[in-house]
């Protein structure tokens, strides 16, 4: 830290990335990337828009917003694009939380949340998990707090029905409640089918995970068009060109060849039930996922001990040392061929 | 507005990104936007990175750090990338200013500054430019405040000496002082070759002009290491991965071909030069610019009515509603043929 720097962030702690080691070649199972590459039109569209670099990019992304908001069913103005979904996360806890309105979010979920709580000077309560890791709807009902739900929940993967959003949102009607879908293609319902029928939700999404864009950094909020106009508020005020060119031009091509990636999440789930079911035959207790990952645990091995075990085989998963879920690694669900070798090297570290 | 938003930000004037009116082809002269390609290799890079976009980029941008400290002649510790300039402005707001180190900064310069400064709820000073426009290195010196000046400033084009700079470094040894060198490589010295002088210095550059990226998004800030820690602090509880897959492989591919950036840079002096005279020719007074615009003003025609006459005819410049500067319009400097075209339309316009 430097002399100068502000007190406001002395004690901030920053969020940590997920390990990108570049010492070999690892199957890369810790990062919840997609193993699939970008469907063809995203390399041409890039290429193409290479030769409009000079110029700056839309503020607005009238194009892009366009033609999401034609594959959601939503408007445009219902819509906002992001650099990432951290981006609209972060914008959305500035608009919507404040010690009046202070944040609450699961105890065990994604770890940016309470960073960008403490970034933004806001308060937040951690709300328990149930003794099986899922979320308990009672607890949101009517705590006139800002809430801030993943589902699919990471890193656990489970998810909550549509219903019991509905009663979160309809129970704390003076506070915004962010849905946040990032692993949403992967098998649970979205949220985005309600945002005409509740002018307190902002869903937010990205095309990290089942649109094969991590490296891109494309996500978006849709909701209300007064949230969204608020968030733009903050936007201008940011970053008005958040969303590059080359990464708006791999957008649109992308949404234009949507199957392509909507096969591809059902090859994941595919992937994930016969990877949940190899991992149950040797011991593990594996969540119910509907993410491209799973959660599991193994009462033969530690979390962190297996996770040690893989990456010095060649697989890397990811371990959080954290109570409550330090016995559990996250798994990326990659393809067949990635799950074959994890769930060999798992075999061959239980019988060493 | 909606009901939800909190009034930290409620009474928040966004920034206004200039115009990009799609009635109709215009000779686009009011974003300071560079009128040539990116170079060859960007194309290509970009091309290759669109099959690796499904895997995170590298927050720590370690690639391109170290091909830009190689052409900066910096350490690559003291280098942090960003999603265009703005970011590493905003960011450097929000670690080095505060309540206790307030913000000083010209009355006239980049719009954003007071934007960042609300945002994030910093005290500032506007500090008037001197009548001829320029900065007075006197106002400045031993005055205790987080100091942001942009040199080249905007929208004037004057700049200071490394020895006016170097006086406001020493008399504000317990402040930060951030040089916004977004237009530096038309004509005025860099301040980086003062990085390892003075610990309180930050300069922040963009690939947005001069490197024909506008639309692409890179920015950077060099200085003492420690700063950029603190930078890094607030960029990993923000958005780790804020540069993307293909900017980074865009930027890399244009440092490897600095040559034909620079050359470009020459050429815009060039016709810069050219500009000045036709327009003194007319009868304008045009501030003595070292960046890639002029600002101009006419007794014979006022500024906002140029602007609308020139729109008229197809020539897009910027104008500024703002005391002092009204007169003035703002042109960008592009090709020869463009600028052959604006003063003939100007020509027209007076004759009118």
């Amino acid at each position: 830290m430097s002399r100068f720097f502000s007190e406001k962030y002395a004690s901030l702690v920053p969020y940590t990335p997920g390990e990108q080691p570049r010492d070999m070649q690892y199957v890369k199972l810790n990062t919840n990337e997609s193993p699939f590459l970008p469907s063809p039109g995203v390399k041409a569209a890039v290429a193409a828009e290479a030769d409009r670099v000079q110029l700056y990019s839309d503020p607005e992304c009238t194009a892009l917003r366009a033609k999401l908001a034609e594959v959601y069913g939503v408007r445009d103005e219902q819509v906002i694009m992001t650099n990432g979904s951290d981006e609209v996360l972060n914008f959305a806890f500035m608009a919507f939380a404040d010690e009046k309105s202070p944040l609450a979010f699961a105890d065990i979920t994604y770890g940016f949340y309470p960073v960008f709580a403490k970034l933004n000077n806001i308060p937040y309560e951690e709300i328990p998990l149930k003794e099986d890791f899922s979320i308990d709807p009672c607890d949101y009902c009517g705590i006139g707090k800002t809430i801030v739900i993943a589902n699919p929940n990471a890193p656990t993967g489970l998810c909550l029905p549509l219903s019991a959003i509905e009663e979160i949102l309809q129970t704390n009607p003076d506070n915004v409640v962010i849905i946040d879908e990032a692993y949403v293609d992967f098998g649970a319902d979205s949220a985005v089918t309600l945002v005409d029928k509740y002018d307190n939700l902002l869903v937010t999404q990205t095309f990290s995970k089942s649109r094969s864009m991590a490296g891109a950094r494309l996500g978006f909020g849709i909701g209300n068009e007064k949230l969204i106009t608020d968030l733009n508020t903050v936007k201008y005020s940011t970053n008005p060109y958040n969303v590059n060119r080359l990464t708006a031009a791999a957008g649109i091509a992308a949404l234009r060849e949507n199957d392509y990636y909507m096969n591809n999440c059902r090859t994941i789930a595919e992937n994930r039930a016969w990877t949940t079911e190899q991992l149950t035959r040797l011991g593990f207790t594996v969540l119910d996922s509907k993410a491209n990952f799973v959660f599991a645990k193994s009462a033969a091995i530690d979390g962190e001990t297996l996770y040690q075990r893989l990456k010095a085989r060649g697989v890397l998963v990811r371990h959080f040392k954290k109570p409550r879920i330090a016995p559990f690694v996250r798994i990326t669900i990659g393809t067949m061929e990635q799950m074959q070798i994890l769930i060999h090297t798992i075999q061959t570290i239980l019988e060493g």
